[in-house]
């Protein structure tokens, strides 16, 4: 049953568990006792901060364990942010960064700092010199992640990470996403991630602060983890996690030669099998073991449902998902179609037998969705002056797109389609509609009971 | 090698261990995900926090599992004040709750807040009435730990609930050191806890807020935990957390009153067996397996070297100890002797014949590390007027009450020796030495480099 979801969560690694089962053995005792078990539990704590750090690449004395790599980049944000508050009270972020980040950039708005979002192309990346042009004078931090976790896009770190320093100016880089495959090229000031992205255990994330950056740990003070991490050590897992990322990267240049390969072939035959689809992220400069694509005139979570059922686990960006309700911020800030989304991320050791049967399923899937989907339409297209409107009000991504496909060859060439919807995602998904087809994208206008989105018939 | 330091952690659980294991297998995923492999980490999740809930008396909706005990402190309290931030800005604590109630009081007063630490008797309780009378208009929130993790003593947490139930202010219990043996009476607001403490995993916190009771998460928000708790749980450890807090409290009575047999043993015997100690804490309305001794004359320290050495392990609230400069807050706060100072609190499952062994090594290690420190002092006594003065300045713990001791004898009944120290022990050790032998203690004033502490010979 192939699990595709490894920037989610990956399964344990082998080592990972051995490490953990010996751990909970040796290491559940206090590492700050003077007695026996104490100072065996402060070994193993010493001996996986050394691996981690040497892995990251940085001093073992930089580099702190957290609870996840949520805790790491909420800490870590805080903290540089309090420790450079005389500098002033401004964040940069890239638009595609993890929630987490945008939620601390939020955060810090509410409590009276500004953030700057820059803004990234159709691949998902930002440009160096516009990230380099957002930084001012009163910029406390810039955080930048590696790599996209939803489209695996690889971010121009070591570039933006050299105007940063030009600006003196503290660059966090969250690397929760390609850890596991290589070193962040340096210049980073900060760095984060997370344990299970790389088949270490949940419970640990990892937060790096160079010496030399102002830090000042929010909230009330304790004494583990150097100040910056409050609470009891999850031993065990931070064992389990030093362990499982030296044994990943030991693997890691020719397991990502190997994903790369059959996230190429997806990214090839999927467009060749599926029509109306979109492969997005940077087909080069990503990480080697994610594709994501987008099918038009696809539920999002009937998809999912659908290839749950045939044995294959995904997930999407799409905003018709029972866990979310609107799309990702991700295809949203590239400006792609977000419904019927896909994100498949292969875990180490996936077979290319797997991802051929997945190739194999994924047509007929696409096309029983889009069968169901494709029902007739209640909705009766109005003519008024020299403009086909159609109302799909109340109804959910990806219909209003169906409605305006449907209808779009009942006006002639140079002629205009209105669709009314109030689905946050026809907002990204209409104008992702006429890049795809080579039509007109005129604009939008609030209407009552939601918004009017009108299209242009082009050929 | 018996291990007798269950209050700072306990060594997994068999069945914690077994939950554990299953768990990683099958939680690995995310619980948010629709797959089968999120369904099925959803399950586990859902199926722990019943589990959890049921043992605490809450409904599984008002409990979320937080990486630690701390965790559960500092975002528990940091929840409730901002929740109640209308109110007022005002904390009650008692004077010996854990440090990470403390520090999150001082974070408070810091951020321009107050806090009232209610203080506590001889034995280490707060009187109901006297922490009652602390609440005011304006208190967001109290706090009182069920039982006390240095000295065990249970605090009156029924009377202290009805008496902010009265006040309309939130309780929020501690209940870290107790939840193992038994449910919190109820009247609780919020009731955090720890899972190593009872056999769990470490990486666990239990953080439980009744319905209806304010409470606004602090920091960037996170769908996760009902939005109190950030970042992707733990599940394998939340799982193995609730796992093992149901198998401990279906022996929890038996074992109660078996190690509750074995402590009061130990209470007994300490003093028979060892000339100049203090057992404190309450005798009777305690934690079933804690108790803790001062030993005068002693080095926190080294004592716990010298028992380490005999193959037991145990921890101490004396400032002799290289993790800490200052005697333990909570002795202070009892005004009881902290030097020497041993906490033996005895896991799940000691057996007697350890208990009996410890009994037999102690005497003959508290008189070597007694011996060893014996030593002639270089410090000449000088008489001043009628008053003998030892300077002790420079010299630590537990020196400068050595240093009294030796010269006590030497002043007639009525004459008074002053003792001039710059250890911050000396503070609580000198009058509790007084007090142990029934000697006066006249106070104390400045003097260059330290504190004169001047005694009347009585007897």
């Amino acid at each position: 049953m192939p699990y595709f979801d490894a920037a989610s969560a990956a399964p344990l690694h082998p080592v990972a568990r051995q490490a953990l089962l010996a751990a909970l053995d040796e290491g559940w005792a206090d590492p700050a006792r003077l007695y026996r078990e104490g100072r065996r539990a402060r070994l193993l704590l010493d001996a996986a901060r050394e691996a981690a750090a040497a892995e990251v690449g940085c001093r073992p004395d930089e580099l702190v364990f957290t609870p996840s790599g949520t805790r790491a980049l909420h800490d870590g944000i805080a903290g540089a942010l309090t420790g450079r508050r005389r500098t002033g009270r401004h964040l940069v972020v890239s638009a595609v960064e993890h929630s987490a980040v945008l939620h601390a950039g939020e955060a810090l708005e509410a409590d009276g700092g500004s953030v700057t979002r820059v803004a990234v192309d159709r691949t998902g990346r930002v440009a160096a010199g516009e990230y380099a042009a957002a930084l001012r004078p009163d910029t406390a931090l810039a955080a930048l992640q590696s790599a996209n976790h939803e489209v695996g896009t690889e971010q121009p770190v070591a570039e933006v990470a050299g105007a940063c320093r030009a600006a003196g100016v503290p660059l966090l880089v969250d690397a929760a996403q390609s850890l596991g495959w290589g070193p962040v090229p340096g210049g980073w000031s900060l760095l984060t991630a997370s344990a299970h992205k790389w088949g270490g255990p949940p419970g640990v994330g990892l937060l790096a602060v160079r010496k030399g950056v102002r830090f000042a740990a929010r909230g009330p003070v304790d004494e583990r983890e150097s100040g910056r991490a409050p609470g009891f050590p999850d031993l065990p897992a931070v064992v389990a996690a030093a362990a499982s990322l030296r044994a990943v990267r030991a693997e890691a240049a020719a397991e990502a030669a190997r994903l790369r390969e059959l996230v190429d072939r997806v990214r090839a035959r999927v467009p060749e099998l599926v029509p109306d689809v979109e492969v997005v992220g940077d087909p080069v400069r990503r990480l080697p073991h994610l594709v994501t694509f987008s099918c038009l005139y696809v539920d999002g979570e009937a998809l999912l449902h659908a290839l749950d059922r045939e044995g294959f686990s995904v997930s999407s960006g799409s905003s018709c998902t029972s866990s979310t309700l609107e799309p990702s911020h991700v295809l949203r800030a590239m400006g792609v179609l977000s419904e019927g989304n896909v994100r498949v991320s292969l875990p180490w050791g996936t077979g290319e037998a797997d991802v051929a049967r997945f190739l194999d399923v994924l047509p007929r899937v696409v096309a029983e969705v889009r069968g169901h989907l494709g029902a007739p339409s209640e909705a009766r297209p109005v003519v008024t002056g020299d403009e086909l409107v159609v109302d799909a009000l109340g109804k959910r991504c990806p219909i209003p797109v169906i409605e305006l496909a449907k209808v779009f060859g009942d006006v002639p060439v140079g002629g205009l389609v209105t669709v009314l919807s109030d689905d946050e995602a026809a907002r990204l998904d209409i104008p992702a509609w006429c890049g795809m087809r080579g039509q007109e994208y005129v604009g939008e206008r609030p209407v009552e009971g939601g918004v009017a989105y009108t299209v242009r018939r082009r050929s």
